[in-house]
């Protein structure tokens, strides 16, 4: 036996193995996942092998490595929801998501920073020794909401977008926040004498946060721009969407940039045009392997952070503990209030009362706050900070985190729509755009259709030239989506053995349709209301369709009739404009 | 700048990158990868690398690790090559390729070890201090052909089925003998004063293959089965296949079992249940994951020998050096004549001289020779035995790879026959088995097809039912085939817009088609002889295809006329027989 030899494989292997298998014992009882959130029952799962490893050694079990947390199994994660980030909701609530995430959290930080400070001034709790610098620290590393523990728990709840958006873009984006002020902070607490200067905070906030999307940006389009040579060797495409953005992530973190702005802006600007470039088939291992890495790097590190928990890093203080809890609570749900305050005088549509409720209660704290304490440098106090953090993981994950879904129901909160925009809907959008981005134009005023419509013209003008393989044809996104609807058709006709078996109607009339939407993997069922639209785009989008090769023997591809072609000119025109 | 922090992962996904970008590199000139072999290419770029940073640093650039090339590098190529093993050609010839194997593994071992020892007592080449022993140690590990370099040559030459399995499945199966021989003239080098046992030795390689065996389908078989519960969580059903097929390996590793041995019955032993198991996209991404991760490493393997190559690791030694060359020729092509004279003796399909040849030059030695020399004991000798095998390598990848393409095209060695088998030769192929099975059994003769059939008897009665989820109804490969022909034609019919367009006759009788096999990810084009049989298909099949789910709203699933009904049993009745 040569245990020594193979032990890292090995052991990484069976830890994975082991959070695949948990995942699945879930699953098998059906009434299970949809009482509790998966994250819960995955922590309780790393409690129990976390107390079985505690009582066979006798000793704490291994502690999660901020190390493997950070450069490992984060960026799966960001990369995943960098990738399928829904990108209309999130560009139009960027204002307020940057609100929530930047003002947000240093009102966080402070706040909980000063009023621990407080608790700590009552000679009664024996806390005199954790002076303000220490507080405003373990404020900067609690205060943050975590993108793992959010995505985990709102994926499950389906709530609205608007919400999903504002809470899961606050929690991705508040990293370059969390980021100045942790390190910040630290720095002060272990050469106390530099003097502050806001300013050169403030500054840096800019440099770690633009300086992210720099970075990520130009690993994206370098991705893309590689794309365009891959026809020869299909095999090796995903490799480069892998590869490329966790380049971004590594050299972001390598210069002190935020490394989760920078591979969510790798991932978004990469997307659509590696997605254009590369096969088919190759864009499912994409799709697939994502989803599947980020969901074993999820499990595990909700296992890991239960099998952290046991163990002997804690110091008990019942007040500074729970005073840690009340405050994280507190102080965000007055910054999310007065916040929205502002939100809502400069939007038409205004965060109601009960998303702000949500928006509040969902600020759930996980694996980050956690990794982030056990690389504070080392002082008398930090088993209580350990502590402290741990308790306000387990109650946000567990409390808040198994109660938000009855709290949701109760308070009727909209939901997320199940199907799919239909075609008409889709029409109507860009219809509007387009017109709200000329009304804009002539009233001279740049709101975000103008910026959006500049940026598009850009792009299809410079950007698509050197990025895409074949940029001369660009298809409109609705000409794709009707593609995906035809051959979605088409293995279902296959499937039920009726292909080509003399049906005398147009199949596309005839039967159910589901539609492939492009952010789960999971098909959605679709109702009736878009047979009527599909009926319009098969008539008109008939010959467009046919610029592909024509597969069949006995028609030429060219042999349409003189008024057809007109009349596809005629679209293709339309389209242009 | 914090470069420590970040530094393994970074250092490797650079390799990766360069790895897949040289890959790219290579492919847009066409020209070239026709005339000479990836694996030279990628050794040269190895090689500049290797000179810019012997250039740079003034000291041997990192020699590849061999516990990296073991641990991580090798794992995906085999497993590659396991799963998309062709299993019927591979069992036909089990014989002859064990025979190769191990005889002649054995035979090449003892030939050159004992030559080279005859060289060593020739006074004027000072080689007298090389003991037969380290003479041995070295032969067993310059023996055995590689499967790296093989699969690497052999995949761009397109030879005949027959010889490709000769000697693909002999550089695979030698893993064992080379283990195990490697291991006993290692430990009588450390301590020379054991007695050699013959019989122990054949005894242990029974183990060291059989146990491999034994692990490998205990791993697969565990694999097959867990996939039956993946149903609810599709997108982790990919990594069950990866990580039991790398545990498989890891554990044989451990006991000092083969390996390779382990990890190829694990994939040849689930591939089968597996399939059927996970979801299509599941199996996409699957297949496409392998490929992509074997030709990564295939790639990193080769750069890296390039590498390694440069540096002052070499004691160059002419005659010894020129000698293990020659000799690593001649035993073998001694080897194949006479093994290949008795496998004639007892075979119908016999091994023509030409065949003969390419086994014999086919012979390449590659990654795994030269990870066994860096993990000798540390002798005086070590560096020349580092230098004879870079050379031999280099002069069968360089020499033999590049001219084993004109020597087939002059031979004219028959080549693989591009289009996949069409469904009347599948028929035509199982009808034979049957028969023949049935002829074994009625005459007593206890052959290959009896076994087959006994096989297949107990899948079909205990495995199935055990491994799959839905083992009801198996479907018969043909029908499998078929519909995978439906789904291509749907989706072309999809592609050129032509889908329900109020086609009149049954569309397929009218188009062009493609078949996709199994064994390749790429579709191939198929002869119109299929259009024939896929009439015939078309016409009886027509009716268990129905079996599955119809789609169609207008009709119901159950109501077709009682004689096509009958019809129906009666073409399942003889499915079952």
């Amino acid at each position: 036996l040569d245990y020594q030899h193979v032990q890292v494989p090995f052991e990484i292997t069976l830890w994975i193995m082991l959070a695949s298998l948990a995942k699945i014992g879930f699953h098998l009882y059906n009434k299970l996942p949809s009482v509790v959130p998966e994250s819960c029952l995955l922590i309780f799962v790393g409690l129990i092998m976390g107390g079985i490893i505690y009582g066979l050694n006798d000793r704490s079990p291994p502690v999660m490595d901020s190390d493997i947390f950070f450069l490992y199994l984060l960026p799966p994660i960001v990369l995943d929801a960098g990738y399928f980030m829904p990108s209309r909701p999130f560009f139009e609530n960027i204002g307020t998501i940057l609100l929530y995430a930047v003002v947000g959290t240093v009102w966080n930080v402070f706040g909980i920073g000063f009023s621990l400070y407080g608790i700590c001034q009552v000679r009664a709790f024996r806390l005199q020794d954790v002076s303000l610098l220490h507080n405003l620290l373990f404020g900067s590393l609690i205060a943050a909401v975590d993108p793992v523990a959010v995505l985990a728990v709102f994926e499950e709840i389906h709530i609205n977008e608007l919400l999903h958006i504002l809470v899961f873009g606050e929690s991705l984006l508040n990293d370059a926040v969390t980021v100045v002020l942790y390190k910040l902070f630290r720095s002060f607490c272990e050469m106390p004498t530099k003097s502050v200067d806001v300013f050169a905070g403030v500054g840096k906030f800019f440099v770690v946060g633009l300086g992210g999307v720099l970075v990520g940006l130009s690993f994206g389009f370098t991705a893309a721009f590689t794309t365009r040579f891959t026809k020869d060797i299909r095999v090796i495409e995903p490799l480069f969407v892998f590869l490329y953005s966790y380049l971004s992530y590594l050299t972001a973190e390598m210069f002190h940039l935020s490394g989760i702005v920078a591979i969510i802006s790798c991932a978004m600007g990469m997307k659509r045009y590696v997605e254009a470039n590369i096969s088919l088939k190759s864009h499912t291992t994409v799709k697939y392997f994502m989803k599947m890495w980020s969901s074993v790097s999820d499990t595990l590190i909700f296992i890991f952070l239960g099998v952290s928990t046991i163990g002997e890093n804690h110091e008990w203080n019942w007040p500074y503990i729970c005073f840690t809890v009340i405050f994280c609570l507190v102080w965000r749900a007055l910054g999310v209030l007065v916040l929205t305050f502002f939100v809502n005088r400069f939007h038409v549509n205004t965060i109601t009362s009960k998303d702000q409720f949500i928006i509040a209660y969902g600020g759930l704290r996980g694996a980050i706050c956690f990794s982030l304490v056990f690389l504070l440098p080392d002082f008398h106090r930090k088993k209580l900070f350990i502590a402290a953090t741990t308790v306000v993981i387990l109650f946000t994950v567990f409390v808040q985190g198994m109660t938000i879904r009855p709290l949701v129901d109760l308070l009727a909160v909209k939901r997320k729509r199940e199907s799919a925009p239909t075609v008409g809907e889709q029409i109507h959008i860009r219809f509007l755009d387009h017109l709200l981005a000329g009304i804009e134009d002539i009233s001279g005023h740049w709101g975000q259709y103008y910026w959006k419509d500049k940026l598009e013209y850009f792009n299809s003008k410079y950007l698509q030239k050197i990025l895409l393989r074949e940029y001369d044809q660009p298809k409109s996104s609705i000409v794709l989506l009707y593609e995906k609807l035809e051959r979605k058709h088409a293995m279902e006709l296959a499937q039920a053995g009726q292909l080509g078996h003399g049906l005398a109607h147009p199949s596309f009339l005839s039967n159910d349709r589901t539609v492939i939407t492009d952010q789960k993997l999971e098909d959605t069922p679709n109702p009736d209301a878009l047979d009527n639209m599909q009926e319009i785009l098969a008539r008109n989008l008939y010959r467009i369709r046919r610029t592909g090769p024509a597969y069949n023997r006995h028609t030429l591809p060219g042999d349409s009739e003189p008024a057809e072609r007109a009349e596809e000119i005629l679209i293709l025109r339309h389209k242009n404009l």
